[in-house]
C-alpha cells in the first residue's frame, strides 16, 4: 500500500482552488509504488494523478518536474505536471511537496517482443534530443564517485568472489575515459517497469526521478540490459538490434559511441548491480522489504565481460 | 476546403524530423476553418493538428502560441503547440508559419442546455485566471478605437435606422468608464463553434486568434451573448443563471462587474454587429463569402437595450 499521507476528499477539494482544472469529481488511493504517496485525482477536466513525495525534498523536485513539463510540450508521452494559479508545479499539502500530473493510459509489460522495444528505443533518442534544450542541469547522484565509495562499504560484506568481480569491475571502468562521448538528459532509469502500453502503442515513460545529466550512451545500456536481457543474463540479439535501430533513426549513434558500447554495458550493471547490493545490506531504517535481487545484475555484468567481443558486433 | 497551401507526406515527414513525436503514420486535410490550412496528423506518438496559417504573420503568432501553452500546462483543455527541437512552437513550413498542436476529441454544438453553459462558465473562468500569470500582453485590436473609426466606414453603406443605431451605441458606450473592472488575458471569441464536447463532457476549447488583454466581464457577455440566447435574441435565463453561477464558483464576480452586466452585454453585442457589418460590406479582396448575418446582432444589440433592466436582475 503506497498511501503514506492520507488525503480526504474535503482536502482534495478545497486544494483543487489553486488549479484551474474543475473540480473534485472522484479521489483514489493507489496501491503501487515504494516512495510516494500516489491518488488517482479526476476532477471535471479529466483523470490525473496526485502526489505526495515522501522522500525527494522541496528543492529537489523543480528539476524533475520542468523536466517531465519540458518533455511533454515535445511530444514525449509523460505525466506533464499542472501548473496552478501562481504558475508554480510544486506546492505543498499535508505538509508534503505536491504535484498534479496527468494520468497516462496503458500498463507496464512484462515480456516485450521487438516492436516494444523498438518504441522504447525510438522514445529514448526522442527524450534525449527534446532534452537539448533543457535549460536545468543536474549531476548524476549515481555515477562513479558514488560506485566507488559504496563498494568500499559493501566490501565487508560480501563474498570474496563477489567482491574481487565488483573491485575489478570499478577499476576497469575507471581506464574508460568517457570524455568524448555525446551527453545530455538521460532518464536513467527507463525499466519495463517505468514504461507504459496502451495495446501495442507505447503510451507513457514515467519516473523520472533519477533523470540527470550523463553519457546517452550509458542510458541506452541501463534500458538495453533490461529490456532486451533472456534469462541467464545474455542479450536478445532481435530485440538489442530493434532498440539500438530504433534509436539510431531518431538520433544517429556516432563512431566513437560503438567503441564504447560493450563499456557503457558493463557500466550500467555494475551501477545497478552496486545500488542493489546496498539496498539489500544496508536498508533504509523502517523501510519495509523491497529489495530486488542483486544477484540479477551481478550476473548480467559476468554475461557482459565474457561476451565483450560479440557486444562489440552487436550495433546498428 | 481550407487547404490553402498543400503539404504532401514526404514534406511532412522531413518536416517531423524537426520534432520528437514520432514518425508520420496519416497526413489528411480538414475541410473546415475559413483562415488557415489545417491537416490531422498521425504520429508515432498519437494525433495532432497541424497549422500552416495563412494571414497571420510570424511575428502575431507566438502570442497566441504561448498563451495555448501556458493554458493547457494550466489543465484547460485546448491545443498545446508542440515545442520543436530548437524549443520553438513556431516554424516555417512551405513559406507559411507552421506550427503543431494537440488534437482534442469532441465536436461543437448549436444547440447547448444549461449544463453544457454551466462547463463554459467555468472553463471561461479558468481561462481568467490561469491567464493572470501569462506574461505577454497584446491590446485588444477589436477594442473602442477600432469600432470607432469602422463605424464611420460604414456610416456611408447603412440605412438610416440602422446609421442611428451605431452612432448611438457607440456613444453610449463611451460614456461608461471601464477602467474599474478586473481584467486580463480573455478569449475573445468563445462562440459555439470554438468549444467542444465529448459527450455531455467540455473537451476542448479552441481558437485563440482573438485572444487579447480587455475586460474579463466583457469576455462574459461576448460568450453569454451566443451560448445562452434564443431566436428573437433574448437571453435564456436558466442558460444565462448557470453559465454566470458556474464562472462565480471560480471567480467570484465583483459588485462593480454587477453594475456593469447589462452595459457589458451591450458591448459585446456590438463588436460583433461591427465586425459582421464590416465583413458584408468590405471582403476582403479574394475572399469567399464567409460573411455571417449582421442582422442577428442587431437584434441582440437592439434586446440588450430594450432589457436593460431586467438584465440588471439577470445575475448571480
Amino acid at each position: 500500500m503506497s498511501v503514506f499521507t492520507t488525503v480526504t476528499p474535503d482536502e482534495a477539494e478545497a486544494w483543487l482552488k489553486r488549479y484551474t482544472v474543475g473540480t473534485l469529481v472522484e479521489l483514489k488511493g493507489i496501491a503501487s509504488g515504494i516512495e510516494n504517496t500516489n491518488y488517482f485525482l479526476t476532477t471535471g477536466h479529466g483523470r490525473y494523478v496526485l502526489t505526495l513525495f515522501e522522500i525527494l525534498r522541496h528543492d529537489e523536485l523543480p528539476y524533475f518536474l520542468n523536466l517531465m513539463d519540458h518533455l511533454a510540450r515535445h511530444g514525449v508521452p509523460c505525466p506533464q505536471p499542472l501548473a496552478d494559479i501562481d504558475n508554480a508545479l510544486l506546492a505543498t499539502l499535508n505538509d508534503k511537496p505536491a504535484s498534479i500530473v496527468s494520468c497516462l493510459a496503458g500498463r507496464a509489460l512484462e515480456h516485450p517482443d521487438a516492436a516494444h522495444c523498438a518504441q522504447v528505443g525510438e522514445v529514448l533518442a526522442d527524450i534525449h534530443l527534446a532534452g537539448k534544450t533543457y535549460p536545468q542541469q543536474r549531476d548524476n547522484p549515481r555515477g562513479t564517485a558514488w560506485w566507488k565509495a559504496t563498494a568500499q562499504q559493501l566490501a565487508a560484506v560480501l563474498d570474496s568472489a563477489a567482491a574481487v568481480l565488483l573491485a575489478d569491475e570499478i577499476r576497469f571502468q575507471a581506464l574508460h575515459r568517457l570524455q568524448d562521448l555525446p551527453r545530455g538528459v538521460i532518464h536513467a532509469d527507463l525499466f519495463r517497469d517505468n514504461v507504459l502500453f496502451d495495446g501495442e502503442r507505447l503510451s507513457g515513460v514515467i519516473d523520472f526521478y533519477f533523470a540527470c545529466h550523463d553519457v546517452w550512451l550509458y542510458d541506452v545500456a541501463i534500458t538495453v540490459n533490461d529490456w532486451c536481457v533472456l534469462p541467464d543474463g545474455s542479450l536478445d540479439s532481435e530485440r538489442t538490434l530493434a532498440l539500438l535501430q530504433a534509436y539510431h533513426a531518431v538520433r544517429p549513434f556516432t563512431p566513437i559511441e560503438r567503441g564504447a558500447w560493450p563499456v557503457m554495458l558493463r557500466a550500467a550493471a555494475l551501477r545497478f548491480w552496486v545500488s542493489r547490493l546496498y539496498d539489500l545490506h544496508f536498508p533504509r531504517a523502517g523501510e519495509m522489504t523491497h529489495a530486488k535481487d542483486p544477484g540479477h545484475f551481478q550476473r548480467i555484468l559476468q554475461q557482459r565481460i565474457a561476451a565483450q567481443s560479440a557486444l562489440q558486433r552487436l550495433w546498428v
